[in-house]
């Protein structure tokens, strides 16, 4: 009860500062707007909106989702990515399937043929299976029609809100980190960070860029590298878009680049995202993180991973070993997508004979990592760190 | 007397080979042709021909050079490049220039005027300038028409000769690190290797690759793991298809997998290429190479550096510090060109508002070198490596 009554003041709380438009909560902006990556359309009751990132950076398209079908294929075709957007946009589809029961024979096994949909959309997706048992489950604790699409409707907002708030208070905590860098030096505070792990991956925010919007926010110098991150582009595409927009001062780098700038001084601190964190520190990022991680120790720069604690696995401990990584399409490997001067155009980047290997992720060991940021505050990577943050959440899993 | 006898012994000694067409000195194929880098057509004397390496992958063009201004195009638009290409190209491109000089008013001055634009076409390239300057000189000593065009054409012929055989030895010394690898281990030995260090890069066998191409000709199986490098996908573009067409195993990865893979065990060996080399060991090469160097470091694989020693700078030791790092067009990061399914296209590939940042080259410090593979032999990664093996260059220079 009580946590219901603290979820809906977030929402309330973020409405109101919504509607100040100004401050800290002010949100992310594109082209001067404030934007998230989906919501509710007001004039549409019934009507979820998201930016369809499969056209991104090079073009700004809201596409409709209204029957669960549209979700399905919004997360399937990746127009949604980002496990904390895929959570979310999941649950709006559970509210999607609720609008739709009234008149059906067995609205019950409806419910669940749209949740195993939904569910085999992306199938490596923690936050995907789980927002939508959660949300199945509140749904079937309720019998009529009304009462069915209302529950649906406050989850998807509560698993929404909670994912704003937990990502606004990663930015919190990181920007103390950046804080601290900058009264050290002059010039902005360089910040390296790879893939996306930004607020198009999120509601708003992020969380490895919430502590550097913040920063921004608060008129902190701040200019970040993003790596292009091959072979999907994230960086390039993404990650420097959500910047660009924001009007945070960055570069694209390529991926070879971060290791020659941090022998030269240029990199003052790193801060990933992360798919999959283990009880003792580890962290499975997008491939090449560990790189990174081995760059920035060689060269005593601070290698800090962003997450929120959903993220965390407190059933394994050696990532290495214990993390399957996803190999996924060559094709992302021998093929490249871009703007060709009038339109997304596709090319093949490698010999026709050849073949490539295309895996998702690496897994960077705790050991290389200088702190976990999370929503409750930084912690060492390590099960000390991490049970010393999170008791609570230990004993009740 | 006796170099320039040696000389040409090797020169006809490869011409033997080059006849019959077999063994370890049969060279390059491409569709099971042999082909070299850069050639004199045999029915037009004064017509050198290339490989149009601008077209690579996707599109196998043979171009003619005569004037020496289409030498200078050649390098200067990346027809040829590589280190030893380029040199050997540069002579041909001198030599091109005496079959003009008869006639001339004031022939010197007309051959120092094609020397200074053969030189004005790469301006960081070591070799391009040696070879030039070497040349020149040469043909300064002739005084009639002919004697010059004599000259200049057993220079170039030289020079080439020279860099057959320093590959071929280069390939010979690595190869035994790979027949060790291969005793111990069931499989294919797994060589990842970053960038274009291969032949077409120089006339034949290539630096990196010789070791490869050796190991294959013989029968030892291997597989290698090429790194795309990007931003101008050398490796993608180059060493794939060369590998491709010679029929050697590979598979392209992106620059981010290196670490992933030798985290797995799934890399026996690294070998890469050189632009520079300092006395100590320190090796300047494609922007990433130092970070698949901490990751064979953090994972106990060896990791050796091909070079002939024409690329050891023995006049600075510390490479970070004083190996100055070329930054190149950022268009080479901001798009990207392939074949778009007809013709080759270039592409956009950051947004529209975003810069980006292209440093050529990065330093890998010698303590992360387990060895260099010179035509020489193989030496530890350091000044008392390198001066045992080459007591008489430090001498004389």
């Amino acid at each position: 009860m009580i946590f219901i009554l603290h979820s809906f003041l977030i929402v309330w709380i973020n409405r109101v500062f919504l509607y100040l438009n100004k401050g800290p909560l002010s949100g992310m902006k594109i082209n001067g707007v404030h934007y998230q990556t989906i919501w509710e359309k007001e004039s549409d009751p019934g009507m979820i909106q998201i930016l369809d990132q499969r056209l991104l950076p090079f073009e700004l398209k809201i596409a409709d989702l209204r029957d669960p079908e549209q979700y399905a294929f919004a997360i399937r075709e990746m127009q949604v990515r980002g496990a904390p957007l895929i959570g979310v946009t999941a649950a709006y589809g559970m509210y999607a399937a609720t609008l739709q029961i009234a008149g059906k024979r067995d609205p019950e096994k409806f419910l669940g043929e749209i949740a195993g949909m939904l569910k085999n959309t992306r199938p490596t997706a923690v936050d995907l299976f789980y927002a939508v048992d959660l949300c199945l489950n509140s749904i079937l604790q309720k019998s009529s029609p009304d009462e069915r699409v209302d529950t649906a409707l406050s989850m998807a907002r509560k698993l929404k809100a909670e994912s704003i708030e937990s990502c606004r208070k990663i930015g919190e905590h990181g920007l103390e980190l950046i804080r601290n860098l900058k009264e050290k030096k002059d010039g902005p505070v360089n910040i390296l960070t790879h893939c996306n792990a930004g607020w198009l991956a999120c509601i708003d925010y992020g969380t490895a860029t919430a502590p550097v919007y913040l920063a921004f926010d608060q008129g902190i110098p701040v200019h970040v590298w993003v790596d292009e991150t091959r072979p999907r582009n994230q960086g390039a595409k993404l990650t420097a878009y959500e910047l660009s927009e924001h009007g945070v001062p960055h570069t694209v780098i390529p991926d070879n680049a971060g290791g020659h700038l941090m022998q030269h001084g240029q990199v003052d601190l790193v801060i990933v995202g992360t798919d999959r964190t283990t009880r003792a520190g580890d962290v499975a990022n997008k491939i090449g993180t560990y790189l990174k991680a081995l760059a920035a120790r060689d060269n005593q720069v601070p290698f800090y991973v962003a997450l929120p604690s959903s993220s965390i696995d407190w059933s394994i401990r050696d990532g290495i070993r214990d993390i399957r990584i996803e190999t996924r399409d060559e094709k992302e490997v021998t093929h490249m997508e871009g703007w060709d001067g009038e339109k997304i155009t596709e090319i093949r980047v490698t010999p026709f004979k050849s073949q490539a290997l295309n895996h998702g992720f690496d897994v960077t060991p705790a050991n290389l990592v200088t702190g976990l940021i999370t929503e409750k505050g930084i912690c060492e990577a390590s099960e000390r760190g991490l049970t010393a943050l999170f008791r609570d959440k230990i004993s009740s899993r």
